[in-house]
């Protein structure tokens, strides 16, 4: 198995009852070569979002321990919440960070899937990069009328499960593991109150609306601040970067004779994708990742962990 | 102490005997929270410099180590190089890298400098930040006739050791300790045949010609290229960003009809710098380094090392 660098956001049905989630959380605080990087419970959603890096091996274990901990506290029958879900452990990406590939990770997320179905009995649906039916690389269509109309449907084959047996687990549902490339959030502020022309740039750049293939993207109202914003989610930033994207936004809002104000990064990004934009910006050739430093350091500490 | 991350780059007069050249480096490969990034020896120099990267105690314990190795097999009264010198161990800057702070990396350097000193025989000064004498923080003058002259001086209380006692030693000499931040070779390529125009840009841009405080520069003819170069040091990136300098040449160039035609990185760089570069460039607000996840991580295996 790779020695390469993961990440992983697994997402449990539970954020309201704090022993619960300090019981799905523990298993991340205390594994060596899992490091437990961030988590936020939402009552209004009754979620549980937690990010975590590691090493696929490790990784794999404590998250195993702490499904089963969600397993036997979350039951889904009784479960409300504003967030669509099908299972106690709703989904688990995995995410290549440094030295592992994307196929790396769709092997990865494939055997971790086979192992936790087998070892908790809840079956598992594949997602995004990991897939193995073309129609489920969406989690919507995964997910479609959630837990209770998943109990009825998945006796049908359209409905089977890609591990585990056709069989909901009565209290924990189901639940979807996948591969994806990390996601960075990127707001754009543009100095205008025109909602409109914010909306009509979104469209505009957005895969959807036949701008770039890797970009969604809505317009937002910041009334606090007078200003509209381009919401942007880049889900492969290897394929259109952070400035190429800032590039399109700046020459549709300089066409409709508006400025771009400011922007922002709202979460984690991981260092290459900023290196990118410096090496882009500072006009850079010849330049080896192996240069950063700090970047270099990792890759070394990462190996003596293992 | 500090759980900072330090670099340090020792200086050895030795450039030429693979086998003393491997008795140096030889500490640095096995320690434990010591990270060899690169060495290199240049035979005309007779000269080793060692990139490492560490933590502050097992980073003291591999420098002795390897300071033994040195001071047994190299003999400065028939040691010939283009490279100034005083000692066999010759010069051990520490460099602020990461949680730590230049006073940090000061106080770090002068109690090095005791212990090396009583351990060694070797007397030692100390330079820049960690220089107490207002003189000796520039190296050119704590090497001043190298270790010829100083076998005569060393009783001259202006060249008074800052460490152990008055003395040469017989075959080592004397060393260099101190403490600086970290140096970026930032080289500026200009689409120009035009070398006095390089050369104007060059004092024009640099702290001793009434340019950036933390700026070195000069310009370069690459004849293969059929270019002109501004070769730049910056000695502090915080003080004087990649971004700023380059626009600041930018500025200079365009007055004389010049284009920049792309830069370069020599040797490594810190992630900070082009974060820093990427935040510029990309219009970021409110963004905190702990979003960078890689080196998020990197602090965190860090913590777990020590």
């Amino acid at each position: 198995m790779s020695r390469g660098l993961v990440q992983c956001v697994p997402n449990y049905s539970e954020g309201r009852r704090q022993e619960v989630i300090d019981a799905i959380v523990a298993p991340f605080r205390s594994a060596s070569g899992v490091h437990l990087l961030d988590w936020r419970a939402d009552p209004d959603h009754n979620r549980l979002v937690v990010t975590l890096a590691g090493y696929p091996q490790p990784l794999q274990d404590a998250l195993l321990d702490s499904a089963r901990a969600a397993i036997a506290s979350i039951d889904l029958r009784i479960h409300v919440g504003a967030h669509p879900r099908i299972g106690a452990v709703d989904v688990v990406p995995f995410v290549p960070l440094r030295g592992i590939s994307m196929q790396e990770c769709v092997a990865l997320a494939r055997s971790f899937a086979a192992r936790y179905a087998r070892e908790t009995g809840v079956p598992v649906y594949l997602y995004e990069e990991a897939a193995l039916r073309p129609e489920r690389r969406n989690l919507e269509n995964v997910r479609r009328g959630q837990f209770e109309a998943l109990v009825k449907e998945i006796g049908n084959p359209d409905r089977a499960p890609d591990a585990g047996e056709a069989r909901v687990h009565p209290t924990a549902g189901a639940t979807v593991i996948g591969a994806r490339q990390f996601l960075v959030a990127f707001n754009i502020n543009l100095r205008s109150r025109d909602f409109s022309a914010a909306r009509a740039i979104a469209r505009t750049i957005r895969a959807s609306g036949g701008g770039l293939s890797h970009v969604k993207a809505v317009g937002v109202e910041l009334q606090h601040k007078g200003m509209v914003q381009v919401s942007i989610n880049i889900t492969d930033f290897h394929i259109n970067p952070l400035h190429e994207v800032l590039e399109l936004v700046r020459t549709e809002a300089t066409a409709r004779g508006i400025e771009v104000a400011e922007t922002e990064i709202y979460g984690m990004v991981p260092a290459e994708a900023l290196v990118a934009a410096a090496a882009h910006s500072l006009l850079l050739t010849g330049f080896e990742p192996a240069q950063v430093l700090d970047l270099r350091l990792l890759d070394l500490l990462g190996h003596g962990e293992q």
